[in-house]
Parts: C-alpha cells; structure tokens; sequence
C-alpha cells in the first residue's frame, strides 16, 4: 500500500495518527527553520511540515523537491497552530518522519491552479497536466456522477442499456458521415453513427420495450465552439408509450440528476409550443431565466409614412424594465449589436417611456406621443422602461429580438447560472422548406410522426403540420430532444415521399427498418440527450470543450497526441485506398 | 397509456381487476367455440381467453390475427380452469372485452421460440426479430446487469468513468488499427482505438487516481466465432498502488457480480504463476474446474529405445479417472483428436492402469510392467485409470496435453457451465520473442513493468524477465488482463531500446505518453476486462456474438443493414482518397 489516506481526509480527530500519504507537490514555502509543504492528490490537499532543528537531513531533502514532483511520506497527523479555514484539511497537518521521491518532474509549463497561466493552445497540448487543475477535473467529476445517476434512474425503470454497433453503414441523408474504409470488403466501407436512431427503433421492433444507451456519436461538420467530431448522447426509447408518457419518464429523469446531484428541487417543467416560442421568444429553445418577451406592434404602426416599418412583414418590440436611462452609447453599443453580420439587423427603433411619464423615440417625427403610447401599453411597460423594436420579415425579426433579449437579460443581470429555469417545447412542425432546393426536409428526422390530426395536410400543406415532436430546453440550451415515431409502414411510405425520396432510394436507403416495420412494429417513441451539453448547463461553462477529457480544436486536431496523422503506406495499400493529390496539401 | 400492466405480472391477486394490455401474438389456440391467445412481450405471456358466445364478432376478429402482429387488448383477470405451471402468469388469463390491432405483421420467417428453426445466416439478416426471443434477449439483460453492477462497483469505491476519444492517432504497433480519412486535415487519418491504454495512463498522470470505462474498442482482425471488429472492455486504472491492491480490487468486482447477478458466492481466488499454469496445465488459462494436471515423465523413459521418447524434449502424461475401460475406438478417436492440424501431435501413447492391477500400454514392446509401474505412481493412477502421454518440445506438446486433457474433461462431464472457478495467472514473461523476426515483443504490451528483481536480466536474458502483469480466468476463458506500469521514463526507455525500437520511433509513436511521464507520474497499474467475454462466461454461451445485440459475421459484415456497403463518389472526393483498382473486387 501507497498510502493510509488520501490528501483529503484527515481531520482533527486523527490527531496523533501516524500516516502514509502519496501525491504530488503543489507548493513549498520556507518559514524560519521551517520548511511546508502542500500535498496534492485527487481528493484533497495536506500540509506537511519539516523542522529544520528536528532533522536537517530531512528537511534538506523536502528543499530540493519541486512543483508537481511525485512523493510518499510517513509522519504523524498534528494540530495546526495557524489553520487554514479554506481547505477541509486545515485544522491538520502531518509532522514528516521519512520522504521518498516516487517520480521526478519537469517544470510544468504553466502553473497548475484554478486560475491558470497557460493559454488555450497550451493547455490542449498538455491536456495531462491541464486536468491536475480542480476545476477541470471537478467537471469530469460532474460528468462520472450525472451519467451514473442517469442509469441509475433508468435502470430502476427497467430501461436497457443495449450496445449499438459503431461500425455502421453510411446514409447520405443528414450531416456528413465519418467513413472508415474495410480491409475484408475492399472497395466498401463502414460509416461512424449520428446517432443510433435506427437500432433503436429496430430494439423497438425487436420488443426490448425501455432501451436507453449513454453512447459516443459522430458527425463530420465543420466546428463551432460547441460542436465536437465524436460528443456523447444519452440515446433512450420507449415502446408502448404516447408523448405524455416520454415527457413524464424524462422530465423526471432531470428532476432526479438536479436533485441527486445539485439537491435542487425543480417544479414541474412548463410547456410550449414551437409557435409560441417562437412568438414569444423569437427561439425554440428561449432562455426563461427572465420574461422581456417579444410584443407584436405591427398593426400600430401603419400609415405614419415610417417606410421601415410599413414594408416590415413584422414589427416587434421587448420591454427592459428600468433602462430608460440608458445614455445614448448605451443605445448606440445595442444597435451596433443587432447590426452585427451574425444578427443582421439594419437598425434599432427604441422608445424610452419616462420616470415622468413621458416618451421619447427614435421615431417621433413619424410617430405622436398618442401612438407611442399604445405600443408602450401593448408592451405592459412602465415609467422608467426601455422599448426596443426591430421590423422586417417575420422569422428573421423574431431571431434577431432573441439575440437581443438574451443581450439584455446578461446586461440587466438576468441570466443567474445558477437559476435553472426548464422547459419543454411541443408540437415542432413536422417539415422545413428549403427554399432554393424547393423541397421539404424532415425537421427532427423522416421517423417523426406527424399529429394524427394534421396528415390530410400532408398533401394539401405540408409546411403546416405538426410533429408529434418535442425538446427540452434549459436555460436557453437544447438539452435534448425526441419525437413518437412512425409505427405503420404506410405512413413511413408516405413520409419519405413527402421528402421526395423515389421508393428505391427509400428502399436502399432505409430498407431493413422499413422491412422490419412490416414483422410487427409497436408503437414508440424517445427522446436523446447531449451530454455534453447537459454537463456543460449543469457546470455553468460557455464550452462543451470542458468537460470533455481529451477535446479536439475547430480543425479537428487532438493538440496532444497530434491526431489526425499520415499513416504507412502499407495500410493504405492493404485497404486498397489512394490518396488524390489535388487535395494533399 | 397503452397499457395498464405487462404481459409478465399478472397473478391471482389481481383477479376481477379490469385491465389493458399490449404486445405481439405469440399463439392462438381454437377449442371447441374458445380461442386462446398468448400475449407476449418482453416481461412475460398472459392468455387472452375469446368465447365465440359471449362475443361472436370479437372471437371473429380475434380468429384472423396473426403471429407477431401488436395488439392492444382491455379485459377482466379471471382465475384459470387449467393452469400452467410453466408461467408466472400461468393461473390467470384475461377475459377480453375490447381489442384493437396496434400494426399487422407478414409472416415471420422462422419461429420466435428458444428452439428456432432460423439457420445462422437467416436469423442474423433478420436480428430485430431473432431478438425476440427469449433465451437472445435474456443474454442482452444479463450483459445489461453485468455493466450496470461493475459501474455501481466501482463508483462506490471512487472509481471516475472517464470517456476518452475513439477519434484518435493510429500506432502502428500491436493489431491493425481501423483508420478514418480526415476531411479537414486532408490525407490524414484517425484510427479507432484498440483500448483506451495511453489515456488511461494519461489519466493516472493528471492524478485521476482511479478511472475507469466501459468503452467499445476496434481491431482490424481476421475474425474467428470468438472476435468481433468491434468488442467491448472493462477498462480500469489506478494510482498508488501495487499489484496485490489491483487483484484486491478486481478480485473483489468479479465476486459482486457472482453475488449480484447469479447469487453465487465465490471463495477467494487460487494463484498461479505462469509458469506452473504451463507446467499443470500447458495453458496460461487454465480450467480449474476439474484437476487432471499435466505430470512429466521424460526422466522415467530413456534407455528402453522408444525413439519417440528419446527424441522428445518432454514426455507428459494426464491420468483420466475410471477411463481404463475405453475401448480400442474411444482410444483411436482420441488419436485422431490429437492429431488434428490445430493440435498437431503425432500420436498417443496409452497406458491402462486396470481394474485388476495389471498395466497394458501401447509401448508394451519397449517398456517393462515396472517402467509402466513408474509413470503410473508419478502421474498418482489408481487402478481403474487411464494415462495419456504425449512427447516433443516442451511448450507445443503442453499445449497439445491441454488440449486433450480440455477433451477428456468435456467427455467425463467435468466443464459444467454453472459450476465456476475461478484464479488468477501472474508472473507472465514480460517479452516474448518471435523467432522468425530474431527480435522481442512486449507479451502484454510495452509499458509493463518487470519484476524489479529481474531488471538487471533485461540486458543478460530478457526473455526470463517476469513482469508485474496478470490474467483473470474463469473456467478456461481469459476474462481479464492488465499489469503494473512502468511510470520512470528512463525504465521506459530501456523497454523501448530492448524492444528494438530506435529513440525516434520511440518519440514518434509515444511521445506523448514518454513527455508526460517526465511531468510527474505516480506509479499506477490496472486491468481490463473483455465484457463480451465476461457476459459468455456468465450465460454459458459457446459464442461471444450471442451477447452483442448487432454482431458482424466472420466477413465483418453487418448481415442486417448490409454494411459495409459503397458510398458515393462524392463523398469520397471531399476526402480526397481513390480507390485502388487492383482491390476492388
């Protein structure tokens, strides 16, 4: 045995004790004939004390060490003259009687605290030392516990977890595939999965009834701050079940993690339609930390000969409680904003509604203080409140008043990372149009069954219908989402060739779920979970990034085993695959 | 709701209660103007009972399901006439009242029953349905089980699940890698991982102290009925600690899962060294359920011109109890199994140690009763038995004994499945040498520790240094395996320099791990566990495909949704790679 105890356990009850201890040292400082020392392991941090009287040699010894080296010592555990009320640890420390150096270290290259001096770059080429640091490795400690706490919940609901095969055939539909070419079947290859969506219908068919897998998937997009090649879903399916039935089972799921882990009660979750959200939040997944929801004012502002807003499809306004004195920067800083090329506004309209009463807009020469009024009232403000009002095409205008709602709900202090305000949002619309390829795309998936009420508009105006499909939102964060799926294999015929797809493209495509479908398919339905993301709400951090172990770049580069990499040419004549020139660099 | 209880909980308590159920037809039974249905889904079978005058129309309707077509049903629990005793559900049935048909179902084409008349190739093409059968999805439950009791394990004891990348750099060390041409870094490639090995060392650098996953890894292999391309491990590691604290630990995991799971409580786990294993056993994995060890008698043959033995490096005999009764046929087949080109031997030698005393060889001609006398009382015969001897090279013909002595113990029945031992096999040779290339191989893999008494053998005779690594067996199945690390880098040095790699390559392929060791890493050891393997052994399965939900067959292909399979030209060229004519078949 290394040690007795870990670095984080010992208390003024062991005083006395003797004790062995292991671990790595993060701080020395010489006092007088003193020397103390502070030993660093997963659990905890202890002080070890050298007197110089008692033994030179010793203490000579513990001078020599350095930041991050490896040691073991025996001593015995004291009271602590002057304790350190911010550790557990600080009432002790341990009298050393014999030093051992298990393992010598460099010299870090940046210090291994909370607030680190290395960069971004360097950390990521690090990594190994960059995960000494507590608040790196607590997030993984958060990650460890909500994925066990998740089977745990499951598990106690005689959910499955089921393996899905990662080596899967590739489907052009969706995001690009990872391939991976195959050395038995030259020519063929396997594709990474997007998700396990079709084994788990397929576990569906196959009666497993409650499946669930916490499982990595793949997608090769190009990457965003919070998007990763390879991330983690908790991927869960219910046979037998309406769409009531998956919210309860995963609204408690979140409920149990909040609980067991943060001891957060959450009441029960409020509900949304796409179309609201959309209304009121301009988002479908809006942040209800605060409400400043979005106002329709259009039919106000029509024949002031404003042109801006009467060629507007859309006029809409949010109300800042108390921001009516905001100085003129203040207003300049939030049009520059909404102009910004990822917003996209070509201005900003406000209204300031007085302490005194009275108003005063950017728009008063179009506009009498009787027409500002009936939008401040429209708006439920009060004296001392902001309007601030975007016009345009519907859609856009609503996006863009939810970019500067959540703006100003982090100005005004809104957005508490430690509120944590969830939602579902209900009936999605079923199909998105894209406009220049003039055809329809399945908005969740081609599974996705459409409310039994909306089919007839499948042929007559299938924009219109509605999804039974749902996701759960926190925070302003899309943590997961689901849908029923279809279950008969007419309606999955129909589907796809709403979608457009020839029945042989279908066929090839998605042949053996379809087949499957025919031996017997009971209806189901299920929902996925980012995990990443879930983590990442939960720790109150801006990047999924950490609190993954070992995360790429945005070119998709492990900085510290430097991966992707050339391989021999062997390998690459084994799999008979030639790399093309033009694209080497 | 679907359904207010399961097809599997229905009992006599619940009689009168009214009732809704769903899940397929299994069978349907006509008796006079009756018709019984059993209901199935995956927590039991309930009887539907019809009665052609109580209800004509719903009997009707109920006379045209099918097999395996979904129904909903409502009814009233009724105490059965004739029970069976073979169901929990057996003393009640429901009295229908309403049925709806959830979804048709063409006729299945095999039975979905224990004994199915579905060949391999048909039930694999058709797994969503060779999943509903039971004894396939009780595996699935039971490997379910095993993942969800090792997590629980290991998270009481403090143990991290910490994901690490599948996206990762190929070694060209070890089996084949699986590559992943890498869009955005164009002519480079991922690998998929073999085992998580350099992270979880990684890990025990950042001072994660105790890691572990259950993560899929990847092989290019040519597959045997017992390899899958993709498989599943128990990946654990720890600092701090030695040997003895690994075999604790794990020693204590298998126990719970015995406990757990089977309700078995193993006693503490027999040691053994690699060498006695081959001594015993002439295997590194060795069935402890029955004795039958391997006895050497080369010193008790020379000098009577038996050139067989002469020549021979060894001469080893197994004593098979009460067997000196076999006959000239049982013996010939015993040859012949011997001699089998997997086995290779080129004959067997008997000895017949009879009921009456007397001895009868098949070296009569060359040995006198008091030779035959001498093996006799080495090996421990008693009249009655019969020995087995084989001669050649030493480690071939040990294997050979085994092999026999594995099909003397399946013809005695000594290998029952339910009966388990289980033990560990430690000091493996910490090199192996391939012959052919005159070089060493790392036997585990290269950063196993050596004994430190045998480090100074390094130079003088590598191939007689033991390592700190051991193997978990039960019943003849290598379960498990891992070893203490080196964590000096100037041991790990050395390891590389006595496996002929030059510093370059050394640097090139584990740089990371080797810079890292100079950052202070504590010394750590672990295991893994090969899961798929875990779960054969504990449902008694002959095959580890019949615990993977979606296994590959012997091509590596996906039967069900055909993969791997081409992808389009398109996709191709974004990442830049040509397929080879010469391969394509």
């Amino acid at each position: 045995m290394y040690r007795s105890n870990t670095c984080g356990e010992l208390r003024l009850a062991d005083i006395e004790k003797e004790v062995t201890l292991a671990g790595w040292v993060s701080k020395i400082r010489k006092m007088g004939g003193m020397t103390f020392l502070d030993l660093r392991d997963r659990y905890g941090i202890t002080q070890l004390s050298f007197n110089q009287e008692l033994d030179q040699d010793l203490c000579d010894q513990a001078n020599k060490l350095g930041r991050e080296w490896v040691i073991q010592i025996t001593g015995t555990v004291k009271e602590r003259s002057s304790k350190n009320p911010h550790i557990p640890t600080g009432d002790i420390e341990i009298i050393v009687s014999t030093l051992t150096v298990l393992n010598a270290s460099k010299t870090p290259p940046f210090t291994i605290e909370t607030d680190t001096d290395g960069g971004d770059e360097l950390r990521m080429k690090y990594r190994y030392l960059d995960l000494r640091r507590n608040v790196v490795r607590q997030n993984l400690e958060l990650r460890h516990k909500m994925a066990f706490e998740t089977r745990r919940y499951l598990d106690e609901r005689g959910f499955l977890e089921v393996e899905t095969p990662v080596l899967i055939g590739s489907t052009p539909e969706g995001a690009r595939d990872f391939i991976v070419p195959s050395r038995m079947n030259p020519g063929e290859f396997y594709a990474l999965p997007q998700s396990p969506q079709l084994f788990k219908q397929l576990l569906m068919v196959s009666g497993f009834d409650r499946y669930f897998q916490i499982v990595k998937c793949f997608r090769d997009e190009d990457l965003r701050a919070d998007r990763q090649p390879e991330f983690t879903q908790i991927d869960c399916e219910m046979s037998f079940v309406n769409q009531e039935d998956v919210l309860q089972t995963f609204e408690g799921l979140t409920k149990h993690l909040f609980r067991s882990i943060k001891n957060i009660e959450i009441p029960d979750f409020p509900r949304i339609t796409y179309a609201d959200a959309m209304r009121l939040y301009g988002s479908d997944k809006p942040d209800t930390r605060f409400k400043m929801t979005l106002t329709e004012i259009k039919d106000l502002t029509p024949g002031r000969e404003f042109g801006v807003f009467d060629s507007a499809e859309y006029v809409g306004a949010i109300c800042a409680k108390g921001c009516a004195s905001y100085t003129r920067k203040q207003l300049d800083e939030l049009t520059d904003f909404v102009k910004r090329p990822q917003i996209g506004a070509k201005g900003l309209i406000y209204l300031r509604y007085n302490e005194d009463g009275s108003l005063k807009s950017s728009v008063d020469k179009f506009y009498t203080e009787e027409d500002l009024k009936k939008w401040a009232e429209r708006c439920n403000a009060q004296p001392g409140d902001l309007i601030l009002i975007l016009g345009g095409e519907t859609e856009k205008t609503q996006k863009q008043l939810c970019e500067l709602r959540l703006e100003m709900g982090t100005r005004l202090g809104l957005r508490d990372k430690n509120n944590y305000k969830c939602l579902w949002v209900t009936d999605f619309p079923l199909l998105e149009k894209d406009e220049e390829l003039n055809r329809f795309f399945a908005k969740h998936h081609p599974f996705t069954s459409p409310k039994p009420e909306d089919i007839p508009l499948l042929d007559s105006d299938p924009g219109a219908v509605r999804a039974n499909a749902y996701d759960m939102v926190i925070n302003g964060v899309e943590i997961g989402g689901g849908s029923i799926r279809i279950h008969d294999s007419g309606l999955q015929k129909k589907m796809f060739s709403v979608l457009g797809f020839t029945e042989e493209r279908a066929q090839e495509q998605f042949g053996f779920l379809m087949n499957a479908f025919q031996y017997g398919a009971p209806p189901h339905g299920g929902i996925a979970f980012g995990l990443d993301r879930f983590v990442s709400v939960f720790a109150g951090l801006d990047s999924i990034r950490d609190c993954i172990a070992f995360p790429k770049n945005n070119a998709g580069r492990d900085m510290m085993i430097d991966a992707p990499s050339r391989v021999e040419q062997e390998q690459l004549d084994e799999l008979g695959i030639i790399l093309s020139q033009k694209k080497l660099p």
